[in-house]
């Protein structure tokens, strides 16, 4: 499946938190380069999220914010 | 000033697509990775985004969207 | 690819409203049901977005309001 | 209330699960066709959401991904 | 309607820029503070938003980046 | 640092109801006037959230919701 969304970075899993709602998920896109990602509880257990797996981060570009010293 | 959102990049401008209310921006944040935002065209004036500049991604973890194969 | 948004809708496209930075696209997912979703203009060629093709909405549930009469 | 989001779903609900800080609501917007949203604990208790109410999901364009096969 | 949006501002239309697909819409929600939405150009014409009119401004609280200097 | 966000309200947090992974804090931006945020707990520990400290909420214009009675 191929997305509208801008942005798709491929990365490994560095750490999941599991709250009872949401879930947060931290994947490492580059050498020191750390998207973290909030998903609901359910969809992290259905994708079959792991530490040490591949997945992607996907982000419109609509919602990134650019900032400037 | 600190912002709430998890992820920050820091990276260089590398082109602006300005439409009559919004504004393409591409930044490279790492070697051959680059982040697409949309924002507002005033914006984009305001903020002074030019190519070769350095500026920031930054993105609500709430907003990212996590995908694997 | 699968996605952690909790919402995925397949339905046919059928219309689509470019403009400078972004276009809009508007797919029927159930009988007389329609979802609008605006994406980039970049990410609707990109796609090979066309009326008639069939396509999917993806939509994050923090993404959704709930509203009452 | 009339609001700007394109999308405006009337449905019922189906299910409700409440975290410390926000609750997952399920409404069914058509036969067998269901939306999630998350909203905030508050607000699901404000709206006085139950199961088998009357409800709304309001989804803006801009919040809407498009994918295809 | 009641919406979940936990932020919910009242306010009178300052002013309208209106792109291809897309509008820009300013309120004032108290003297001297204003609030800027980008809805789609269809939905400004569908809810008749005039200059001087009274409207409403909702965010959702996910949607909030909170920041510190 | 500035921000493409549109909207940036300077404020005083008034109250904080902190989840497993999330946490809502409300400021007050005017007189009577409130908006509510919710964002990472980690992120609202990162940056020192306390009652009665000043802060910012700061929103994407195309996460604004316009409506009309």
């Amino acid at each position: 499946m191929q997305m509208s969304t801008r942005n798709l970075f491929k990365g490994t899993v560095k750490s999941i938190n599991v709250g009872m709602v949401s879930a947060e998920i931290v994947l490492e896109i580059a050498p020191g380069l750390e998207v973290t990602g909030i998903i609901s509880k359910q969809s992290a257990e259905r994708l079959g999220i792991e530490v040490g797996k591949e997945a992607y981060a996907a982000i419109k570009a609509s919602d990134v914010i650019i900032a400037v010293d």
